[in-house]
């Protein structure tokens, strides 16, 4: 029973993992699986170091089993298969317009506070969704990540029949691509990296390389000159904001998904003539959850595909700098 | 009787205006007054040259009454009192999403095909709006750009109670920060201009210049917090985009009403991370003019104020170069 500490400098100690009785309001869970997210290698490579309170153990997709329920706790008994959404709002801001999970206050679980690589993890009880006996742990692991999807699917107010291009083959890119396919969309993504797109079309996506072909002229002729209703930026590259205004029809939505550290050039003329929407997304909200598992007990998605690698947690620091090292990589578990 | 020839190189040419009987579906208007637009300006000062055929009349916002009613004109007689939606779809493309105001192959009238400085001016009947007997010509004229700004207003979803903060006091800042008060929003104007800025108070809207005082504390304590519902980026400058992601709360809809002709650099993280929305908002649809019309009628708006200057055609080319001399003035009207 190990607990893996991050302590910085791309490093890890493994420690023993020691299960702590549940605070009231709180379950005590004996982690299952913990996914590796690409936030998780931003803090290994030493992003966000101002949120963390080293050693800490990260993590946050994360599926388990209840061990213990503190009081109050209601609603939850040992042995409930569960996954966390591990947002923890704060004080409410008048800025935060009533969402309370990007509120001003939010800590995320896994950055602000301790994380899910390990093998007995506390979370607050109202985090907590119950997950289908039919669902494997292992996909339990992939729902917070197909609830991003799910979250940035729903705002972006996708309808069946209308086209979509998801701009970077990544995880979320991916998982949002099969959960708009599965709402009835046609869709396209766009992946500069051959194993990503290999693995895409593996899973019926059709795809395009933007660096070999004209993206606006393969768009036009994906979506007979239509083109696309909704796109996704998920890329977080300069590139992927210079194509995206030029893809969308009038009036198509635009999802920004990634993360853009830096402001960068968008074409705000393209955005005035045809009338573009921009919609940010961030993380998600319970029904979103609700929505990634129903989606994945349901077995429509091919979700297995996507689990490139499972790890002891010991292997942990191995797998990171396999990460680092292998771009064609999707999703990789930590068996905790 | 005259036109005005726009003749290149800030130049005009005043030549005779000759009644023609008006095509089938035409009609021939005597029109009154035409508004002097910035698009107006714009092309004065060689923008867009490659879509106008010199000598060319140019200008849009037009009042008058027809003269003569084309064959298959139902439904308008000689002596309605008219203003012209300026614009005439041309073939749909696939990619205009059933858009046909913001269509690819749209003409707007007065750049690409004459305007409305002259005397008498044939325009398609599809482009007429009625305009009540209770409706001076002279707000006639006034009706093409409040039908700019409720179009901005219904594009941003504009709820009573919210805070709206227009970015640039100019006339179609002006127009929408009325609209919006009309619905029941807070309304604040930010402008560097001083005598803009009076001419806002004057009309009882709040006020602040964003190069004397800090823009988004200003707007803190105007919203108790909250800050902005609504924004509308109205000042085509870079300052404009800068500050915009920062006066938005959570979910914010930052309605993109200037002209940007070169990408400027956005903060895409604060769109992530607060899920704020951009929302491209151009000209007008039919609905926008109607209620443009019913707003302008009802006595509602101050519109009269707005009016910097009312001077005969033939007095244009001085108008031209006070309207570059006078950065204070609003609208200017010709009496065609």
């Amino acid at each position: 029973m190990k607990a893996l500490y991050f302590t910085g400098n791309r490093s890890f100690d493994l420690r023993p993992s020691v299960p702590q009785p549940p605070q009231p309001g709180e379950v005590q869970l004996k982690v299952a699986y913990c996914g590796v997210c690409g936030t998780d290698v931003h803090l290994y490579h030493g992003a966000m170091a101002g949120r963390l309170r080293l050693p800490q153990v990260i993590g946050h997709e994360v599926a388990g089993e209840i061990t213990a329920v503190g009081s109050g706790a209601t609603g939850w008994r040992v042995g409930d298969r569960v996954t966390v959404r591990p947002l923890q709002p704060g004080e409410e801001d008048p800025s935060d317009n009533g969402q309370t999970h990007i509120g001003k206050n939010l800590k995320f679980m896994g950055i602000d506070s301790p994380g899910g690589m390990q093998a007995y993890w506390n979370v607050p009880a109202h985090t907590l969704h119950r997950l289908p006996e039919n669902l494997s742990l292992t996909l339990g692991a992939l729902i917070e990540p197909l609830a991003v999807a799910c979250h940035d699917v729903r705002l972006g107010e996708l309808r069946a029949g209308e086209f979509v291009v998801v701009l970077g083959g990544g995880p979320i890119g991916l998982l949002i691509a099969l959960v708009a396919r599965q709402r009835g969309a046609h869709v396209l993504v766009s992946e500069i990296n051959p194993a990503r797109r290999q693995l895409a079309e593996t899973l019926g996506l059709a795809t395009v390389d933007p660096q070999e072909q004209d993206l606006a002229a393969h768009v036009a002729t994906f979506t007979d000159g239509a083109m696309a209703d909704v796109l996704f930026e998920v890329t977080g590259a300069t590139a992927g904001v210079q194509a995206m205004t030029g893809l969308a029809r009038v009036r198509g939505r635009i999802v920004l998904v990634a993360i853009h550290s830096e402001p960068k050039p968008v074409d705000l003329f393209r955005f005035f003539w045809r009338e573009l929407r921009l919609i940010g997304a961030r993380v998600y909200e319970p029904e979103d959850f609700e929505e990634a598992i129903a989606l994945a007990a349901g077995g429509a998605l091919p979700l297995a595909s996507l689990i490139t690698q499972i790890s002891p947690l010991a292997e942990a620091p191995t797998v990171f700098e396999t990460i680092d090292r292998n771009p064609a990589g999707m999703k990789y578990l930590l068996q905790c």
